[in-house]
């Protein structure tokens, strides 16, 4: 374990458009069409300037063992199999959950355009990264995106010790004029990505955050992931996360609760998660340009706010990532070496040059 | 102080059938037409049947002041200003806010009945009640609803400490193929109608609820109403309350953050609310009865899991109030002795006949 603390600890700059690039060459080879691999390649580095490690580049490792086991058809075409005018339900065919959410998005923005709100669901998918990808797309269109996906069971409902319902992330993103808004989480106190990534890096976890096999709070992140993470603040967080798997999973025909299989224990299976992409076209509502005076009104009176003893600084949703982004796109990406070391192993595997160095 | 929390610790059992009768008698005298009327009295019975007496008819004094001051008018007439396949924006023009959301959501479930998905916002309005009357409507016509509106200025931003967000309520419902399963909740640690009914009361708050006018922490409700509700789950729910702020403030046109309008010091002003009610037709995902199925089978599996120690049932969102709603239904609605009198003063006023009793 030690080493594996030390090499996760220890990090280095990468460049993030050579992390793209070689992300997505990884996948060609394990045979996602070009255009697909850099959809999911694009999702897992956004994830990774903004400092959302937990779903950045050291997803590939479960992708691709999903792949190679058959959990993942890396061709998969996905086949809508039924199409409305405000929306439409996808079979990912055991896609890559990341270009089925990206397909799934883009037709709900498309139909979104045309009759002004659409929802795009998904069934019969894998692991589909991070859900605020998704609404900063719709943002980027001019658009109020809501997508939310549910997820293995990892966490309990509220009042039972066993873990049913997954983390169930929801994310909303609304355009401001500026940079998109992005509220993107997890319904559990903290996303199991993390809990994951403390494990890789031998870390313990702060206690609150999950609860081993029988039951009893724990600081371990391998007890943790044996046992349940905890809803966020309690029946709310247990409440939403359950109507999640309604609308995410039941709704689009995917499997729900426990059922979702596991991509660790089970890289053979397909995880039949289900996923839902709301778009909403702002200018079917009112003029864009005073939606977007208004957001960004509300903003800077938040920001100006008086502050609570101790806080420097008032962030609104996902202000903090956006401004982890910039940093990471003009220093370089800081990545910990055994995620690197990870790619390293699949680039030399598949025979692709290994080259991530960032110049400033 | 002590009168007023015997007369509210004080309880009477009343017909709730005789309840609405008069409620919507009041209402009508005050000018709203029957039909109307009768819409208030229904969503604030209900409120009171499942428990969620912040909600229930002790609300009759602050909408029969606004219609008294001129902030509300009894007689509007709501006025779509924007038409589109899949939603509308309506102008309530000043309605009671509860008109103004029952015909908002029968205009989504109508339009979702043609294209799937429809989304039908609201401004220029006023109080709309509990939200979960609305997507509990949805429901019962075989939809998935979501609600949610802004609410004056109460509740802390997270960092910063005086109030800019009101307690931005929102609910998820959904049909199960028996009684709808309707969560709904206010973004807040509590809803502010709760601090409301403890003033009245003259009963201390919990600490944790709230923040006083100087940002400390307060047990006393009336320090509490005039300092800061918590949002909950620290920065989550506050980024939950200022999206649903954006969705059914600033989309609606309606005003936003702490530029509403507090009916209980401005009852001469309209609040200028905004609110926005999703329906989601079910069928055109999949077939009615499946979604059914799958999520009565995740309810009774969710039911029947292994109980965290002390838990003597493990319940779903909005069946404690369901529950609550067939022993009120069955034996009578309890309320409180001095929402009765309040009653009854204002049918003294208006000569209707005051006569509440239940009969087992």
């Amino acid at each position: 374990m030690e080493s594996g603390e030390s090499r996760m600890q220890e990090t280095r700059k990468v460049d993030p458009d050579k992390l793209r690039r070689l992300v997505a060459e990884i996948l060609r080879v394990e045979g996602v069409p070009i255009e697909d691999a850099k959809i999911v390649a694009d999702s897992l580095v956004e994830a990774d300037l903004t400092n959302v490690q937990s779903h950045g580049v050291t997803r590939i490792a479960m992708y691709s063992d999903s792949i190679e086991k058959g959990g993942t058809d890396p061709k998969a075409e996905i086949r809508i199999i039924c199409d409305f005018p405000a929306g439409a339900v996808i079979d990912a065919q055991k896609a890559l959950g990341i270009v089925a959410g990206y397909k799934a998005m883009k037709l709900a923005i498309e139909k979104a355009r045309q009759v002004g709100v659409a929802m795009v669901n998904v069934r019969n998918s894998n692991h589909c990264g991070a859900v605020g990808y998704y609404t900063k797309m719709a943002a980027q269109e001019g658009m109020l995106g809501i997508a939310c996906s549910n997820a293995p069971a990892s966490m309990a409902p509220w009042g039972s010790r066993v873990k049913y319902m997954g983390t169930n992330p929801f994310s909303i993103g609304t355009p401001t004029g500026q940079e998109p808004m992005v509220l993107d989480m997890a319904t559990s106190v903290v996303a199991r990505g993390k809990i994951l990534l403390a494990e890789k890096k031998g870390t313990p976890i702060p206690s609150g955050w999950a609860i081993d096999e029988e039951g009893q709070p724990t600081t371990n992140p391998s007890a943790a992931l044996k046992g349940c993470v905890l809803p966020f603040a309690g029946p709310k967080g247990s409440g939403i996360s359950m109507m999640i798997d309604v609308i995410s999973g039941i709704l689009s025909g995917a499997t729900y609760g426990s059922h979702i299989h596991n991509p660790f224990s089970h890289p053979e299976e397909t995880m039949e998660t289900g996923h839902s992409f709301l778009a909403v076209d702002i200018a079917h509502f009112r003029p864009y340009e005073e939606f977007c005076n208004d957001v960004g009104q509300m903003i800077s009176e938040i920001k100006s706010l008086d502050r609570a003893k101790g806080v420097e600084e008032i962030f609104v949703p996902g202000e903090v990532e956006r401004r982890n982004r910039t940093i990471h796109t003009e220093k370089g990406l800081t990545l910990p070496v055994a995620v690197c070391q990870e790619l390293k192993c699949y680039a030399d595997r598949y025979g692709i040059a290994f080259d991530l160095d960032f110049q400033e």
